[in-house]
């Protein structure tokens, strides 16, 4: 009995992830774009003084793990890169993907143009949706984070960070695009290093932020489909393209 | 004496202008934008009731003003539209962009694509930077404002209006585009009508936001360059052009 319960609660679950699908795709209506739905995490603890010491150990070209203790440590070394969890691993910046997924079950999907579908936006700060891309050779990670800046008012930023040092981020534009409701807002950008960390992204503001009303406006029940296109940045100074 | 020093800040007022039309087109490369430098207000008063009236009759289709005395009135004289004064004139659609220009000294511009350029962002909020914009036969309005929804916070929102009704506003497209420091962001809308309050459509959100460590990335010394496009909306729903 149990067995088919199970049975068919995954079938259930299975017909509301195609649903999910089908919506994101027909938002997205370019053919062979890959949507991801992503299921969101209440995000219980955030570790700032790691970040901040990640953050200046990056600003001053060294990339070493920041944990208080005075050893002396491998400079490729860099702390769990996982904005979720105060966690204490700490690794080459070429394994921080495989610990990204084995640790923390991070999902990696391929392909220059995917849609990010966020499900459940009505949860409550702080809560984050997280996936890492791969794409142009390279592995990015993209947060959205719901936070609440300023208290009552939560708030959504978006960011995405590559998987390298800032000198490789350099090379690469990131573009954020929202369209419904006969709305559209885009962002672009160079992607930060994950050497630099989300939390200081997101509280300097630097990224794609949303209220809570725009968020509702871009959303169809409860979920937020997010375009995201990565590109080489062939000027790096954008603002001649215009 | 009084002369020679008038003649002489008046010249250097010119180079002012001359230089920050010249960091504008700089900005926004693309050749024969037209670049508007728009000064800011101060908004010493809000008359929020007339708005809310205002707004409730364009949504029950009718186009009366709200002065709170129950005369009879044209439906077609609307009050008046200029988000910075609470000002007591009223009259039909047609006149408002001459009531705009001759009371409020609002400036218009004629061209499918302008840039704003909006000096002196560093004003304490309530500030308004406003013009009005003539292309495809109408005439639009563009409001910046710098307001504090959360106290201590001030933010930024950009919107533009058709002075029409809502009917003819459902046909155009706008977009509203920023581009410095390697960031791009970009907002595209239906335009709402003059008859829905500016500040209800500021209130909801439903316009481009901007924080203010956002607003300082996208500005050159202090003043913000917003790329303004009008297009006609051959598709109503946006959506399946993506």
């Amino acid at each position: 009995m149990l067995f088919f319960t199970q049975c068919f609660g995954a079938v259930l679950d299975l017909i509301h992830l195609r649903f999910q699908h089908y919506k994101a795709k027909r938002v997205f209506s370019a053919a062979g774009q890959l949507v991801c739905v992503v299921n969101p995490t209440h995000s219980l603890k955030y570790a700032p003084t790691r970040c901040a010491a990640a953050q200046t150990s990056a600003e001053q070209g060294v990339l070493s793990p920041c944990h208080h203790h005075e050893a002396v440590h491998d400079p490729q070394l860099v702390p769990c890169t996982c904005p979720l969890f105060s966690c204490p691993w700490e690794g080459h910046l070429e394994v921080v993907v495989s610990h990204l997924r084995q640790t923390h079950h991070i999902n990696i999907l391929q392909g220059a143009e995917i849609v990010f579908l966020a499900t459940d936006m009505h949860l409550p700060a702080p809560t984050d949706w997280i996936i890492m891309h791969s794409c142009l050779g390279h592995q990015f990670l993209l947060v959205l984070r719901k936070q609440e800046k300023y208290e009552g008012h939560p708030q959504f930023f978006a960011t995405m960070m590559l998987i390298g040092t800032p000198t490789q981020a350099d090379n690469f534009t990131y573009r954020l695009e929202l369209n419904r409701n006969q709305r559209r807002l885009k962002w672009e950008a160079t992607p930060r290093s994950v050497l630099e960390c989300v939390d200081s992204v997101i509280s300097d503001g630097d990224c794609l932020v949303l209220n809570t009303s725009l968020a509702q406006l871009f959303s169809d029940n409860g979920s937020l489909a997010i375009g995201i296109a990565i590109t080489t940045s062939k000027v790096h100074n954008a603002e001649v393209e215009m």
